[in-house]
């Protein structure tokens, strides 16, 4: 079993040894029983097998739920399948990897109108390809706040669940959707230089909604999203702010990745050879050239220990304007910070709320004095 | 430091290996990375001290998010705070019990304003004695069902946040307070034989709000308060609902607690001798004589791996009659079924929403009809 759970030579240890990290999964909403069961499951049970027969009990468990009327808990269940699907499928690149997928998008949706706030699905068309958009709108009258959120390598719309309830306990809308290699648009569209591009086409979805303020509308990018985040903010001058949370502003550390984040690179390339991704995403990832015009309020946190190396934190203290930028170097943080619990989260959930509410102030005021908004 | 740990003679194990349920930890709200930073802390950092410094820290942390007005996360880590603090003293019956009771008071009472939605004191004082009384009420209009939550042992009204919080997501108010034997009250009053009393004062407390349906407050109780909620229900025909969450119906099995729960009972006992504590506990624990007065629906949940025998299933069933009665057995649970996760969680919160909403409508339906509320 363990040759099964194996990259096929390009590393001896199981993917979930190499790639794992137990705070992610906690933070993101497994349940703590679960993931002991996986750690102790039995040794003829593939990780993959052991998520996926779980997900189909959350899925039947949020079936009998509904039935009785149990909406809250339906939806709970729901997402809780869905979160399994993910974290069965997310290391490994052939069949697994679009059986979870697709079991991780169609339990989400049904989960989405059961969620407290509802996550609302709207289609949006890209070049010909239907891109999904997920927007959740907080409680008390508008318009909001709004911030959209960006998922990673493996990370997708379905996973920041977690992170839009803290975002929308402080009064901020949220919208999240799959870019280019991610999701449901990889078979579409492998990663590429122009995921800037679809953020720019959720705002403007955003802004057609009476119940969100379209002068403090935020983005937030974890991962290979904070990459995205950053090239987003600097593209699209309608960003009132913009996090960066565990991520990088190029590729040049690319020798130092692991063997299986090299080959996750290459799977979202479309490419035969590490090499050849190695040139793709460099190409694709580099925004040093655009960050000078960033505009907003700009948060990065990074974690010493994380495998991105610290460079990047100079990068962007180069690069941005210092009166812009928040910097947030944990000693102690892993990539993510996800070993740190919630109060990296609570930091950049408020930070957004406090940035986002004075856009508003600001916007308001402007509008009573006759002004136009910022520009 | 091992020695400073253990309990002087009845156990050659540390408590933490004896008692602690890491389950329970992270469903009542304690972070996972704290949990393993308890798990892999210095050799010459003690339990108490790991927890109480961290109970500190989030103070801080309280402090300085009160200032910058996050209050949302001020309340979380005044909440984190007091789950620590809890934590530190609870397997302990020297002078580090009463220090970390009086933190995880202070604590809990800073924490109550600030948490979504608040925590109200309250002031009883029954037989001249002061009992804070919290009630959290969930929005929207009322009048709601209510649940009075009870805690156990050597659990506290501090720490039913999260069982709090699906209660409320679900359109019911909650109501927190330490019993005899328990808490703040443990200094006044010894564990003894009249819970129920205090059960009552409680509800005539709720019965007064406005906000709150009288004809729809139930109880939960969760271990030794499985116990209390039993003998609530069958000497207070107010209750329209009781939950018994990995409770007992008596102390027949005391030979079968472990040598520190043992220690425990003494304790909240205030006498010399194991002999005395078990004489003084099973008397004053003792409800099958009450139980068949019960009359109105009662939930029991059972784990089979539970330390308390699986006969309590045997006694609820022959005296609690049936109609009333929803015995859950989990063939996998163990004590309060804390390895399973939320569903044990959920499932209790939708029984209460359900037999609490009937509860609602059959009293209106009595008023409508000019007839009088069940009695």
């Amino acid at each position: 079993m363990l040759g099964e759970d194996n990259m096929g030579g390009t590393s001896t240890l199981k993917p979930e040894d190499e790639m794992l990290n137990w705070g992610r999964l906690i933070l993101d909403g497994v349940s703590y029983s679960d993931m002991v069961g996986a750690r102790d499951r039995p040794a003829d049970v593939t990780w993959f097998n052991y998520w996926m027969n779980l997900a189909d009990g959350y899925e039947q468990e949020a079936a009998r739920k509904t039935a009785l009327g149990h909406s809250l808990s339906a939806g709970e269940y729901f997402m809780s399948a869905a979160l399994c699907a993910q974290y069965a499928q997310f290391l490994w690149f052939d069949d697994r990897r679009e059986k979870g997928q697709k079991r991780k998008v169609e339990l989400y949706q049904e989960a989405a109108p059961l969620l407290s706030p509802a996550a609302e699905r709207h289609e949006l068309v890209i070049d010909g390809v239907p891109m999904p958009v997920y927007v959740r709108f907080p409680e008390g009258p508008g318009p909001h706040p709004a911030v959209i959120m960006l998922g990673g390598l493996e990370s997708t719309k379905e996973e920041s669940f977690q992170m839009e309830n803290l975002v929308l306990k402080r009064g901020m809308a949220t919208a999240t959707f799959d870019g280019p290699g991610q999701g449901e648009m990889f078979a579409h569209k492998r990663i590429s230089g122009d995921y800037e591009k679809y953020t720019s086409a959720v705002l403007d979805l955003l802004i057609g909604f009476q119940e969100i303020n379209s002068d403090a509308i935020g983005v937030l990018g974890r991962s290979l999203g904070g990459n995205y985040a950053l090239k987003s903010a600097a593209c699209e001058p309608r960003l009132a702010a913009c996090v960066s949370w565990g991520g990088f502003s190029d590729m040049d550390f690319w020798d130092e990745e692991t063997p299986l984040t090299k080959e996750s690179w290459r799977y979202v390339s479309k490419v035969e050879t590490l090499e050849e991704a190695r040139l793709h995403v460099s190409a694709a990832l580099e925004t040093r050239d655009v960050l000078p015009q960033i505009g907003c309020p700009t948060y990065v946190l990074h974690g010493v220990h994380d495998e991105i190396p610290l460079y990047f934190v100079d990068v962007v203290k180069e690069l941005i304007p210092a009166e812009l930028l928040t910097v947030i170097v944990e000693p102690d943080g892993d990539h993510c910070c996800h070993n740190l619990g919630m109060r990296p989260r609570y930091e950049m959930a408020d930070w957004l709320q406090d940035v986002l509410g004075r856009a508003t102030e600001n916007a308001s005021t402007n509008e009573t004095m006759g002004g136009k908004p910022n520009e």
